[in-house]
């Protein structure tokens, strides 16, 4: 049987453009519309059943539910940009469209559905609250297909895409120890998140495997903003004087940064009189002096996964997968 | 009368939800919709009879149209997350999602409407091809809202915001002669965008205002990308070396960017050597050493303005609008 890529070319259009057509999801000219059903007859292509069965009531678009922060230009930090290019280039060359919904208060994600404005969902900065959870099984009872980024929810089983940040935050302490630090405080995000949770198993993980004991007084909870990381400098610099700090973990590149410049204004250089490790690998990592040392996380490809398990006709069992990170050592955290 | 915001006050809810439940295009949570109900007839609030009548067979989803350029993280350029995040605000604080659709051969605009996916539709990265003709033509016979951002069709007279690139690119030039240079080279993106001709007019204007000549010869194209600055950097090195440029203004910043790493490479140094001017105040205009002198767009403000003009019943009759830019001066240009 031919495949939709002979399609595409017979017709002279893109395997987005056949699947759109086949898919019945258009908008799509008349013109366009011949050429590729021309084409898919000349080869005797048939999709698959399932793909049939699947578009015969589609909306063509892709959902993907977001966080909003006032203020905060999301489209343009790090995190966001990243994810959501991944699943835009997957949607585009699978033929769906991409809805962006900002979360906000009483919005009914199967609802989404029952409206027929989404045929999948991708859900991005999702929390363990209540009303999430309370969302997020309303949607699993009604069967519809959703992929949860970044976050699991892992009794309930929920399909996920995630990286490993327990590794990744067990190597960065590590590192911070194998340059001979001793006294390492924390950064945290949010318990919320179980990337958070994640991180300080990794954190736990290293110190325990040192023979370090874990201070409750170095453990520091942020918000992930610059503003946060920065907020937390004048309790570390007073340790770090008190020769109780030698180094900090920061669960964000963002936080880390902060914190930089809020130790520069207490008087303590960063990778020269303390080290500092953020985590993302962010474009703001390789800008600021000294650059920042970091763990990079393959957000581009998380988006992309998470859109071609909802979408891919081919991926006949989706299963929720963890992506590896990579520990990256800059000027900040070296002496 | 009330107003929106009152209800949502008393409420206890967002604007945007207010709005959401009024217009009927959920998705809503049953006790929101009722809280949001009664709120409005306690305090007697009516929306307007356009925004009713606006409402009656909606989606609830603004359109956005985006060029696709493959392995190009579109969400991470500034260019796009800027405008992006701008109509998001907007479109949010409207009560619409957004609905992004990537540019693909035989996409057929109207028929987004026909099929109800998108009330109102921005056009982004627009270009004077007869195909886009055609598209947009097609909108306007039928009446279908829709908004160009930085791309304009004058004869047709659509509804577009745009920035004003000729003032900002006459000042760009002026600031190289008021430094002294007088050999001004310009790199300018494809004729495609009414954009870049605007900067061509902005140039040819400062040159003829300081009674300097228009060396045709030292007018050059890319497509806006790194990569084509610095392909033009060979020759604008060896017209260097000839005497024959003191300085380059560059139609956006990546463009200026990769030319100064492109000159760099032939021995020539930015801001001792030779001045650069790019275009769009962009992150990266700030990281580069030198800094990069440039002119600053209000990206941001842009797409909230379309989105606005699209989308705010209290606009009676929406008209186009250009924004104005500013001249940002730092060591790229300065002797």
């Amino acid at each position: 049987m031919s495949s939709r890529k002979e399609v595409a070319e017979l017709a002279g259009v893109s395997e987005a453009t056949v699947s759109r057509v086949l898919n019945g999801v258009g908008p799509m000219k008349e013109e366009t519309r011949r050429k590729v059903l021309a084409a898919a007859e000349q080869l005797g292509y048939v999709p698959s059943a399932i793909a049939r069965q699947f578009a015969r009531r589609k909306s063509g678009n892709i959902g993907v539910i977001l966080p909003f922060v006032p203020k905060v230009h999301l489209f343009s930090t790090y995190y966001f940009s990243e994810i959501l290019s991944g699943i835009g280039e997957a949607a585009k060359r699978l033929g769906y469209d991409l809805l962006l919904i900002f979360r906000d208060e009483g919005l009914d994600y199967a609802q989404l559905f029952r409206m027929r404005k989404i045929d999948a969902c991708i859900v991005l900065g999702s929390q363990s609250t209540e009303e999430e959870r309370n969302s997020l099984a309303e949607l699993a009872r009604e069967k519809y297909p959703f992929c949860l980024v970044n976050q699991r929810f892992d009794e309930e089983g929920y399909l996920s895409v995630d990286a490993d940040h327990k590794t990744g935050s067990y190597e960065a302490v590590r590192h911070l120890i194998e340059n001979g630090c001793k006294q390492i405080a924390f950064i945290n995000g949010p318990e919320l998140y179980t990337n958070s949770l994640d991180r300080f198993e990794g954190y736990k993980k290293a110190l325990a495997e040192a023979g370090l004991e874990l201070s409750p007084e170095l453990l520091f909870t942020g918000n992930y903003s610059s503003r946060s990381g920065y907020a937390a400098a004048a309790a570390i610099a007073e340790r770090y004087k008190q020769g109780e700090v030698d180094a900090v973990f920061t669960a964000n590149d963002r936080m880390g940064i902060g914190l930089m410049n809020g130790l520069r204004a207490c008087g303590i250089e960063t990778g020269k009189q303390i080290a500092i490790i953020g985590y993302d690998d962010s474009d703001g990592s390789r800008i600021v002096h000294p650059q920042l040392s970091t763990v990079a996380v393959p957000f581009y490809e998380m988006g992309q996964r998470a859109a071609e398990l909802l979408l891919n006709e081919s991926i006949v069992q989706p299963q929720s997968e963890v992506l590896p990170v990579r520990l990256v050592k800059r000027a900040s955290s070296l002496f």
